[in-house]
């Protein structure tokens, strides 16, 4: 009987689902789809599930991550326009109490001045941000090797 | 035949089912079914029926809300991470046109800076904060004499 | 067999349901079937099929928006209470890639202070504020012009 | 004897007189004698004339509106470089006392931020910004509308 | 000989010896000695004493919680126009270092912009804002309940 | 028996007792003496008695206000440097609900910023700031009139 | 050969001709020729000339102060909706170098937030706000003293 | 027959016709006519003609700075006291379309906070400040080999 | 006959009475007697007299600072919680006329924001945060030099 | 004979000397040799040379920058200290005109406030902030992709 | 023996070695040299010796400006990235108690608004910016003329 | 063989080369000569030795405090014009992670309002300010008993 391997829990915001077919000239010409083969692929390699989510709908992203709560290991979340603006976004990744990497397509920094500020920046582990979809492996990587050495430190 | 018996609606927002779950040291260890039996037997005890509803999902809350309108005698709102950014949610208690009691568990003015803005303070009747649960049986014992007050005055 | 006539998707946000019942110093007593039949003779008489959704529910306004893509030749949105908070809103307007027209039914600049900005206005080609459900009637026809320009300027 | 048909008063600020013949990525190509006839004929078809003036002196527009004060039916100004500056202009409108509606050939909040402000908002019936001039067009429609529901109330 | 009832002490600020007097729409017709009732038969039933004071001077409501600094077993303050601008107070509070209830009796968030801030809530244990002079009942019934949790939790 | 005259409150607050002996530059050298002769002389001529007050503590000020109630008919307050920080003696104002003028014997518009900003003006008929002592003799002046117009309305 | 008798200039800003027909309920009902009339005989009375002026262009207010350069002994002004916009009127004032008395007609500080900074306070001697058409009386009465008092101080 | 030759347009806001006369501790003791022979002498020799204009009416600057459209081949524009407060001061610049240099006498940055903020400057070419009547001297300098190297780049 | 010795006034405020007995953490464990021996023995080494005042009573602080006027040589001030609100206190030390050292016995910038403005530090000599109660030691002998150099300076 | 490898320069601020040693808990037990091992490894692996310094000189860093202008095909900055503060090092990275990502090894969003803006956040084309040393690696890895992209793209 | 000539130093802050060669778009293709050369003549012509500076070192910019002190007539100088950010450069401006002369090649009020303010500005007399590097040769000539001025007033 | 005595390490920043020299109404006539024989006797007599800094260059500073790293008891830092604009200072000091004494010769808090805030000032254990050369010696002993207190707590 095989054991069960531990998982990430990757959440996308709204919108997220036109990526790569919309405004090219700022979050270039990967899709969701590629996204979602990328950090599962990083994720298989690291010996961890990945569980990819992606709603326009910010209750049922909620309700995705309450889910999450004592099974997944570590979350990563592009929370997209909502990243600006929702605090029971920010709440609910308090109360799930897992590691968290923030992950941006564009570099927000670049961009309107109401896109700088993150609710979720100010709990989440690591932040990054104008990477391309490379930025969901790099994501990948750092949360399993933060959680390995939380539990070593255990 | 029995007379119907006038009622409360109690709306609370995202991540409040989690409540006693998580972060106990902000939050304490009841939980919304405790609340929810506070508040019931509070009202049942004034003669009130409880209309008890919890979302993470803002437009559930709407329509719940919508629901209401002309038929309970009034409103306890736990807007949780909504409290700070959602106008929708003003709107709708503005259109309701019910008298409303604002309560949080956690007193909001001790937590960050961005928690101490509520659009539903700008028209409640009454805002109570970090009472626990115990502000449920508080709201409800206050909209009770409201309410009493209100009819008596006509 | 005939042509597939053009059409226009017309989008209203929280509450909108309520028009014409609530708060009718604000808001008058037009109703929003009042709105879609003004708007759809507008349409209708200019050769325009008309598209009219109404949602409390963000994300379904979201998705709403998304099947438009790539299929209705132009976009009326009353954000309502979504209007000064919603950057998903935003965003998914900036996919869509529609010439866009904001309407408000009240003068929103007579109200509240919080209610002033607008995210949608900093995309829209036009804004039309205060003049009750005729406002729509004006959107309609500014955008039926508005792409023929453009379609003639090809 | 013919009766004295009711009339608008349309007043124009600073530089509209060059309506259309500067900046036309902004203003489009149409001139103020376009708005005026657009504005006129739209008038007349409703049994209204049209009082039609543009100054680049503000004492010439306050005076111009003084002199309307208890003569015009209603009032449409497109303040144009005094609507964000203007405190005599604001004072002049709510001294004439008559519903005002102001119009923008452009939508000012797609441009730079000091621009946003308009203290003719503060107090007019409507607010069309970005319909270039076919804005005059639905600001005579909607003011012989309004005017006519106020007669009728009465 | 008979044992020492634990007691609460109850501090009014600036202007609430008119309470029922001024301003009704605002404040209502109950007066500070139907306060001083209420919260007296309150504490009674639970079994303690209550200390209650008003004054229209701060040093004497510092020196009066000075007074009350390791003989009372809690403060409820209704620091009324102190609420927004004495430091002084607030650090009357902390030196104390008691369990802490702050009642407002409208819903000060409903006011004046300037009376939004409250330096006691930076501290308190609850807040109960609009509720009437039945915040103070509920104040008394938090506070006894509060020290009961944390005597029972020694 | 002879008539009851009708009196006005003078109230002064913290430091003017110093007045003509401190810093002759911003406040000239008439002394509190000289600002009372004039103020009763003035008072006197119209008919009325005139009760003079200055006091350094809040608290005096707000109790010598409070027995004002009901009893004078109008108020003259120089709030000093209560003027921008004191809220319980705005409330008191409020409360006592009679005209107040507030008089300030330097122009405080010319001195630092923390200054110009008035609790009292937010509420006072009138404010007379930089005519030196003078100030009072207008305030009077006004005040009686003020009074008299109000009377001659009922 | 009778000696020429010292002058003040009195100077009102735009609207001020509607002064007593407009607003009743914030400006009063006295027209400016009352003002006139009232500021003249008070000027006469202490042996001043008066030179009385209103428009509602700016560059003619501009204009008129600088023909009383010299020649006046003292200025009052009422800048009215100038009073929170104009550096070119503050700059005449400055250039001018004559006494100035600031008098507006209402209460400035209980109107809307963007009535309550004034230029022309920055430089005044005196202030003197709502207290109605007799606001100028006190001007001319302040005026005519500190202009003796600065003779008499040669 | 002689060629035309081009020309600059010099305009001079509101008081700068006092130059020389008043302030001298700000603006120097060169008068408006010690202005414009130097400008005009510096033009000359390098073979351009100078159009100078001062006024205190803003009206008339505007008009003054259409009719130089087309026809003057750069504008020098010292604001004055509109350079902080005039949009329809900028929006004439930006509709004329010229180059224009901003000249003040004075270092505006040294003087009140108001007067930093120049909407000018938002689109001058340059911008000097502080250099007395010199710095028109530059003005023209520049202007003439700005427009020099504007035609040899054709 | 011996002769007068000079003398410095030190005056402390609200709380400071439980200095040594409150929060301790931010406070240290001495106690005002501590300061009050601490200082007199500084001053009475450099041959002055020490008046010490404590009051948690604003007016009683500032009635104590008029005693001093033309009484003591300085004045040592510690504001606590009047620190960043009190207006009159700083009119008082103004009023006063003695050279002023600030003490505080944290170093408030570390701690709430709220704390770090100091009406007092606006107008005093020196400031000494955060040295615990020698700062008053070195006040002492700050002021006690201080004096010395402007009388020698005469 | 050989090829040159293109090269990527990485920058170090001020007090990353120290990295490892001070702080752990904010900046953990890696030091800037470990950093540089870990980005020369990735770089060698890419086929990159990398160029890495560390200076607590901004002048140095400038220095250092200009040198790599033309020489290397990217810059990794962790400005540190330089961070929020720094406009000659935006200059810098702007001037030398190469693609720059920006490195934190903490999360800067949840630290103090004056941490949060980085002016070089403003051009660079990814940030990655919160990942330890490991957000070199990533930089290097994001970089030499991005360098590919931009030369296949040719 | 010939006599000393006088000197004008001229400072040039961190990136300004790279003028001609970086973003020509916004600073033009005239290069530090040509900058140099053209001051040197502006001074030589008027008898002025030049020492022409440049460094990206802070440190380096002040101690060239310390050596200056006494030596130099005036100080020309371009802070560059340094304008808005160096508190120590405005210090060591004001301890070398020279006149100075701020150049800006670019208009800085069309850039960013982070450019706009400026410590130098607060203290120089003059400010010349945007008129590429002619500014520097105005400089020059404004400066010489300044001291001279300067000298014959004594 | 005698033992190493302990040392405490002055740093001071910017221009403080010339104090004495400079602006002698700010800053005095003692030079930073006589502030190192102050500080070193003081520290002599309390049996430390004295380690004497200044340097114009922050990386100088930098470097210098990490050389006192381990090394020194404690720092006295006068951070000069790098007060209010040093991170990297900021850094630096809590990397060296030693007691900080921040002295200032002039009360910041009297002069330019950019001066008031002090990076420093957030870590320090102390702050003196306007007590002239003086504050270094009581920066000195404050330090030695604050060492002392520390090292007998152990």
């Amino acid at each position: 009987m095989t054991a069960q391997r531990p998982s990430i829990l990757v959440v996308n915001g709204p919108n997220l689902n036109l990526l790569g077919l919309r405004e090219p000239r700022i979050y270039g010409h990967d899709t969701l789809a590629d996204v979602e083969k990328l950090a599962r692929d990083t994720a298989d390699a690291a010996g961890y599930d990945l569980d990819f989510f992606q709603s326009n709908w910010e209750g049922a992203i909620i309700d995705r991550l309450h889910e999450g709560r004592g099974v997944a290991s570590g979350v990563i979340v592009n929370p997209a326009g909502l990243t600006s603006v929702s605090i029971p976004l920010l709440d609910t990744l308090l109360a799930v109490a897992l590691p968290v990497v923030e992950v941006h397509v564009s570099n927000i920094h670049r961009r309107e001045e109401f896109r700088h500020f993150s609710y979720t920046s100010t709990m989440a582990e690591a932040v990054i941000a104008g990477c391309g979809i490379a930025g969901y492996r790099y994501a990948v990587d750092f949360l399993v090797n933060h959680i390995a050495s939380k539990n070593s430190a255990v």
